[in-house]
């Protein structure tokens, strides 16, 4: 080992304890008690959820505060984001999300995306021509309707006044209209980052599948599905897009469907997150990855960050090590076909809640003894 | 890595959860999944406690079934053993110890070591030259005078008439007679396994330091402490050796005293049984050792199984791991100047009974992950 080891450390968020950027700090700290010497790259990942925003300005860009419409239709001051290259990124988790205490207290059937629509004129205003969409994390299931009003789609009723498509509203609406929809989208390229595969609509669609955390009760299930895809429907003939049926037309309560529908594309997140992080160049002549989660599980494998991190490793034949909050036992072996290893932070046995209080110290702790094992003499 | 890597599996027993073997028999069939190539020896490690005799034996030689007294006084089937070479082995758990429902049952006054004697008795009967008593897990405080009221020395009253000298017994006793003691003995070394340093008597003593735990009241601590050592002091006098205030006299309840009394050595329990493992030959061209207990933190660096373990692993430069049922995270930096690096088998937030219950299982699945690890190209 005569030339300093180059180690890179790219994990998740650990959802409830860490944010992606404080997790890859504690695992540095770890690593270099073990490896004073190591040069130690960080760089934190995210997969279209809460923190996509937070993970790729972490290598540069800037932020942008605009006012801009919650899911319950208050406007307050939202964070955007400039990538160093000028292109757009819009966090849905920061202007409709799920942990939004305010637009939890309001009815899923009032709840819109129209705050979505804002935040890319706000980006287009700004000269943004390409825009990435994290959809991770919502509170709404307004089939993306809100957002695409706000572009200037307009939903009317039998009277041709225009309404706001929020679903309690789109029994009312008879027909849309597409040719006020700002001139700008069409020279603009928007990108959906999603780990959800599903539908639009049906029972594997946005309503039956993500609809009751979001507080569709499941006697209204059916109704709002059906009321969602009759307008979709409208949509896709106005505007000449087949795309409910598309892979993540589902993400996001159908906002991926709204995306691809203006034209965008459905991308997996944490696969564009890496990318826009260029963390191909990240692991150049790197020997190690540490990556890591809340939770890991077979979930892990369909798409979240650290299985990115792991793929793009192994194709530089660089180990990838996963230190998470839980190693789910019966997903390890399975795990263990991606990752050189897999560990937990817990030292014993522990309760959740002070797994989550100690969790700089434990990753720290673990961290240190996986790069101690991993650059023993031997 | 062209040779076949050699790794040696010395783990203690995970008190409450494996013996020694089974956790040595975890660890082995998750390292072969690591490294289906290795050549892997197992070494179930003791450290003069609970599971010395089970572990000595786990490399060859034979068990003896005899009917021996318990700490209360009712005879039953007792395994004693016999060593390869021919030497002998008492566990002192295994007669009177702590977890034992019977004894525990009865006042700590009236336990007796008796049955220790009776063991040793039958040890020397089988031809046995050598001795090794193995002190850890006692319920009793009798300053081993039972065990030597056994073995032929008479505690007196002011009648001249022999008395069992339990704790309670010990103020009616007025004169020691050694002169009945078994002639064999002259030629027979005993050695006192334990990894209690402890005087016989006084505050650091065994009366006052591991009284509490077998049930003596803090009222009566002192007096019981008074009673031992002046009859103590008779056998010093009378059998011409001054050691109650050598280290391990208070190991076992005064058993420690005892054995020293007559002649007799006290060794380090984990040292001991390495030496008769022969560890030193089963390191012999290993590439790693997998140690672990049930719990790891400043205490295992006192001489438990592990400590050993790597002690001896790193005189000849072989890195020694740590995967125990839990590692207290304040003790971290003090063990990994003797580990390699510590482990801990749960695989995130878990109950002790969880993690008990799952403990085979869980111990295979981190040894796999640790040998993963060191095993990575790299």
């Amino acid at each position: 080992m005569k030339r300093t080891p180059v180690i890179v450390i790219a994990p998740d968020s650990f959802k409830g304890s860490l944010n992606a950027y404080d997790a890859a700090d504690a695992m540095k700290s770890g690593v270099l008690r073990a490896v004073p010497h190591a040069e130690v790259r960080l760089c934190p990942m995210a997969d279209g959820g809460e923190g996509t925003l937070d993970a790729l300005l972490s290598v540069g860009g800037s932020k942008m505060i605009r006012s801009i419409r919650g899911a319950s239709g208050v406007s307050r001051p939202t964070m955007l984001g400039i990538l160093p290259n000028g292109q757009g990124v819009v966090e849905v988790a920061k202007i409709v999300g799920i942990t939004d205490a305010l637009a939890m207290s309001s009815p899923v059937q009032d709840r819109t995306t129209a705050g979505v629509g804002e935040a890319i004129l706000e980006l287009l205003d700004h000269g943004c021509s390409q825009v990435y969409v994290a959809l991770g994390g919502s509170s709404t299931n307004d089939g993306g309707f809100g957002m695409l009003a706000s572009l200037g789609v307009r939903f009317l009723d039998k009277n041709g006044v225009a309404v706001l498509p929020a679903p309690s509203m789109l029994a009312h609406v008879n027909r849309v209209d597409a040719t006020g929809l700002d001139p700008r989208l069409k020279h603009t390229s928007l990108i959906a980052m999603s780990d959800v595969d599903s539908p639009l609509a049906g029972p594997e669609g946005a309503t039956f599948i993500f609809g009751p955390q979001k507080g569709v009760r499941p006697e209204e299930a059916a109704g709002l599905d059906a009321s969602v895809l009759r307008v979709a429907t409208l949509l896709e003939t106005n505007m000449g897009r087949n795309v409910a049926a598309a892979n993540g037309a589902g993400a996001a309560g159908g906002l991926g469907f709204a995306i691809q529908v203006l034209g965008g594309r459905s991308l997996s997140g944490a696969a564009t997150v890496a990318g826009l992080l260029d963390l191909d160049r990240t692991l150049e002549n790197a020997c190690l990855v540490l990556t890591g989660e809340g939770k890991s599980d077979e979930q892990t494998l369909q798409g979240k960050a650290p299985f990115w991190i792991a793929r793009q490793a192994a194709q530089k034949n660089i180990p990838a090590i996963l230190i998470s909050g839980a190693v789910d036992r019966t997903a390890l072996e399975q795990l263990n076909h991606h990752f050189a290893a897999c560990f937990s932070i817990a030292p014993g046995p522990i309760r959740l809640e002070d797994a989550i209080e100690g969790a700089v110290t434990l990753l720290a702790n673990q961290s240190e003894q996986v790069a101690r094992v991993f650059f023993v003499r031997h």
